[in-house]
This record gives C-alpha cells, structure tokens and sequence, in this order.
C-alpha cells in the first residue's frame, strides 16, 4: 500500500491508528506543546513507545534523542497523509436527526472538511435552512454535485434508499461515501471510495467488556 | 484476556471482528440461512477464509468438512460473548439530535440492549416524551439510575459536561459509559468501563482512502 503525495509505504494497521495520532497531536497543538517524546505520547495514547517509533518513522516523523518529536511538524504530516490540507466539499444527504447530529458538530471543519448542503425528500424539510445550510430537494442532486465539485456524500437517509442513492451518486463521480445507513456498501460494485460506519459494533465492544468484566480493549 | 463465561481464551484482535461477524450472521439467519461455508463467508466478509476458521475455532465454532458452520449455533455463541443475551439496560444523556438519532435507531434492540429514558437539562425538553420514552431533567439522574438498575449510559451531551458526568456515573456503580462526546475517557480513572466514540477517525479513513486514490482499507 503505497501513498502517491509521499511515496512512503504505509501499512493498513498504521494507517488505522493514524486518525488517533490526529486527534492528539491537535489536542498538543492547542495547548501550544511545541515537541513531545515518545514515552509520553505513549502514556497519553495507551500505545507502547516502540510501536509510536515505528508508526512514526514510516513516514519520516523521526523523534530526536533528548528532544522528541516536533508535535507541529509531525501534524502537518499526519494531516497531509489523511488528506486534511485537501479542502474536501461534502454534502448529507437525510436531513433528519442524525444528518442534523453531524452539521452540529465541529468534526468535519476540524478535518478540513466543508459541508455546503443538505438534501432530503421530505416536503417538510426541503426549502428550510439549518444554520448556514440549505435543505434541497434530493431530485436536485444531480445538479448541484456537477455545478458545486462535491468530493463527499455523507449517507444519513433510511435504509432502503441507500443502494440506489450511492449507485446514483458513484455514477455522478463522487469521489468517497460516507455511509451511516447500516447497510453494507461495496467499493468494488460501486467503484467509489465507500467508508461504512458500524455504530452498533461499538456498542457491541461495550457490552463485551461489560460482560467480561470491564477488561480494556 | 479471558472470556470469564467460556472460559475460552479470546484475543483482543479477534474481540474486535466479533461484532462483524454478529452482524453478518444475523443476516443470515433473517435471510432463513441454516449452514454457511467459510470460503462464503470470507467472501460475504472480504477476510481470508483461514482467518475465519481461527477466529470462529476460538470459541469452538468448528466448522465441519462439506457441512460448514452452523449459523444459529454461531449466532448464539457470539452473542453470548458480546452480552446481548444479558438484556442491559440503558439511559441516553442528552437529548439533542444525536441522541433522539440513537434513539430512533433499530441497533439497540438488535444488540439486547433496552433504553429506558432519556435525560436533559434544557427546561424546553424535560418532561416531554419522544416515542415511548420520557425526557427526565439531569437533577433526577441519581434517584432514576438505582430505582432501574440501569447498566449503561450513553453520553450525547455536550463536551464540557462529560467528565463530570461520567464521574457521577461511575460513583452511582453505571456498568458502562458509551461515550460520544469525543473527549477521552479513562477507563482507570473512573473504575468503570468506557467505550470512546470517534466517528471522525472514519471521516479521517475516508479522506485517506480518497486522498491516497480509493485504496481499500
């Protein structure tokens, strides 16, 4: 697995971890920490100190012997590999309380990720705003995904009509489906980058450790 | 790490892929499936076929030559691991629209899992009902929890009211904190089990895999 902006290898396992080095280098960067080390990090994170070194150095963020890592440096790189600094433009498409949940929260700006509408087929709905947000009619879609260069279709609708609308939208070149339906999307079928979010198997991670008295993950 | 009701071993590894696997069965046997091979199977699920075998032998789901394995014995025997045969109990805190969200949603009742109210501290929604349930005011958290032996609590509040939520919880004996306010909780710090939430590492995993031209995770 190769990523082209840097040509440096990186496994999927890393690659798994990488939002989580994400969240806690901002969270260093706001609390205006210039360098950290990797023993640190790693009581901060739960990780053991070698595997940070290792998941590090894949992709050039060498910490220094009596110094650490350079936490502004090892953040621009991190955001860069994630695609952060690409200015993605998303839509929801499902304006009910979830779609709703998600323009609610910070998430998507902190991840350079700019939601500029949402749709829905609700008479009910469509025509109203949500903030700054226009709620259009989905037979508008099409349209709209052509005139605004939409990279991102976040899927907050009902189950049923999850198939058909990510075919539709893998048809208008959508570049990745974020898929909130619980129905299982395929990127071979639909030749589009899908990320299906599984709510439930987080849920079902709690209730083991419940049940299994409270060992951590 | 040890299953205390099986007394199988399970590695933390293969804990995490048993939520699929529930999943994935339970389509199965709604779809009215007896048997499944575990070539299928690894189709359906896109991991390798010997991968299956080990994880589902953990637990002594033994596949048998030309038989495969059987759907509902597997289905029970995962859901027993993950406690959705333990009928918890759970409250929602925070009843904007990520909490009105999960309540809407199906994968509590598909989980074992049973909501019994919600709680706010906003005097426009304390005391209304939303479906079945009744938004209680914050003030009653206490008195509510011990009178309904509550297990679980799910955090959908805003940030600067979780940790001293998720303290007063772990104080009232809460078995589990599902938390979504996308601040890290410690499990050893509160001597009660957490799951942490953080839809945006998905958001994160999207953009990488578009970034990095629709490599499959």
């Amino acid at each position: 697995m190769e990523n082209k902006n840097t040509n440096y290898r990186i496994s999927s396992a890393v690659i798994k971890r990488l939002p989580r080095y994400f969240r806690y280098l901002r969270e260093l960067l706001e609390a205006g920490r210039m360098r950290i080390s990797s023993s640190e990090l790693s009581k901060m994170m739960n990780v053991t100190a070698s595997q940070i070194r290792q998941d590090l150095n894949c992709f050039g963020g060498f910490g220094q012997q009596g110094y650490g890592y350079n936490v502004k440096f090892l953040y621009t790189k991190i955001s860069e590999i994630l695609g952060v600094d690409k200015g993605y433009r998303a839509i929801i498409i499902g304006a009910g309380h979830l779609g709703l949940a998600l323009v609610g929260s910070p998430m998507f700006a902190k991840r350079g990720v700019t939601i500029s509408a949402l749709f829905d087929n609700s008479k009910e709905l469509v025509g109203k705003e949500y903030g700054d947000l226009h709620i259009y009619d989905i037979s508008e879609l099409d349209g709209y995904i052509k005139e605004n260069s939409i990279d991102i279709a976040v899927l907050t609708l009902p189950r049923a009509y999850a198939k058909d609308t990510a075919e539709r939208l893998a048809a208008l070149g959508i570049k990745g489906i974020w898929n909130f339906t619980n129905v299982e999307l395929d990127f071979e079928e639909l030749g589009t980058v899908v990320q299906n979010v599984h709510i439930g198997d987080s849920l079902m991670q709690l209730t083991y450790r419940i049940n299994s008295s409270g060992e951590e993950e």
